[in-house]
Order: structure tokens, then sequence, then C-alpha cells
């Protein structure tokens, strides 16, 4: 029944980059009214605010590229920490960004939400 | 009586990082039994084991810089999650490696220590 830290973090992350890249107005099913995201110096509450801002961020298209991806069970009640440093590929650029983002997710019934969002660009 | 979690973050990060850098051997205080390091590949548990690999890294001097800092709450309960971006200077190499760390901070009475801990350097 219980499944496995790894495989919830990997499986989140995957929809997570692809529901991102093909269509960020969805994400919204992801959070919950206390999640938050800090994205570089922004910071939101609530799935409302947080789709709103990243559907406004200024691309097109793009593509996440997870380079590492590392888990941990984060308490007592399931919840997951996850981090991730990985590739930005926005609209026509060739030179991919890296960033770092973690996730904190919370168990809901038989699937997860995620509580707490942080993003930031890995400036060299 | 409450404190910010901004301001606990920070001084945390800077007194985990001076600790670190100073005496590495002395960080056991910051853990518990149940704390989790994730060090690049390697995953540890419990104050004493994560002592022991941080001691064992292959270096004499070492600095960390932080770059970016962001931390939210974590849970209703005074859990405080933080992301750091930074810089790792070792020995007497002139060029430093970058890195991504998460810190999920527990209160402890007036204190805090540290549940989990994930760090990567970010390989370019």
């Amino acid at each position: 029944m219980s499944v496995d830290f790894n495989t919830v973090a990997n499986e989140f992350c995957k929809f997570y980059y692809q529901q991102f890249d093909s269509d960020r107005t969805q994400l919204g099913n992801l959070y919950r009214d206390q999640s938050m995201l800090t994205f570089e110096t922004s910071q939101l509450q609530g799935a409302k605010d947080i789709v709103e801002k990243l559907v406004s961020l200024p691309f097109q298209k793009v593509a996440h590229r997870i380079s590492t991806l590392d888990a941990q069970p984060a308490s007592a009640n399931g919840d997951i920490l996850v981090m991730v440093t990985g590739e930005l590929l926005i609209d026509e650029e060739q030179n991919p960004q890296r960033y770092s983002q973690v996730f904190h997710l919370n168990p809901d019934g038989n699937s997860y939400y995620v509580f707490n969002d942080i993003f930031r660009l890995n400036y060299s």
C-alpha cells in the first residue's frame, strides 16, 4: 500500500515538469490555499496566485531537464522533501540556465500536493 | 516570543556554515537520531553517522559563501524549510564550486535541529 518516497518524488517531478512545459495553466491542481511559492525574489501563497505567477513568466516555450533529484521523508506523516537541480531551456535560447528547486509534498488521500516550493536560477 | 522564520533561517545558516568551516566535528549538536543527510550520492541517518561523514570529507580548509537563501514555514508546528545556493572554496583551489542545499529545521524547545539536509554540488 505505502509507496516508496523516492518513487513518489520521481513521479511527482516528472509530472510537474511535463505539465509546466506543456501547459502551465493546469498546475493549480498541485497546490492548495496554504501552499507557498518562492520564485526568485517573488513570494506567493495559494494555488490561484501561484499559478497566476507561473503563467505570467515571460516565455512561451520552456523545457526543464532534471540533473539531480534527491528525496527524503520529511515527517512521520508521509511528507516528502525533494531537491532538484536542473537546466531550463527557454524559447529559442541555445544555452540552458541552471536552477535549483525544492518541493515539500504533503499527502492528501491517495495523492500529494505541494506545500512548499522554492525556485532559484543559479547565476554564475 | 515567536521569532520570524526568515531570521531563524538566516541565523541558522550563518551559524551552520561558520561551524562547518571552522570545526565540523562540532556539527553533531545540530542533528538528532532521526535526522537525515543526503550528501551527493551518500545517504546517512543520525547525528553520529552524519558528522562522521562530514568529518571524512577529503579537504582540510573549506569556506561556504551563501549566494541566495530562501525560507518558508513548512508546517503549522514551526518547522522551517531553507534552500541555499552558494559557493564552496576548498583548500587552495582558486575557483569556487557552486552548490545547492536544503535544510528542514524542526523546533526543539527554544532551538531548532536539522531534520532533513540535502546537499549537491552543481556540476556545469
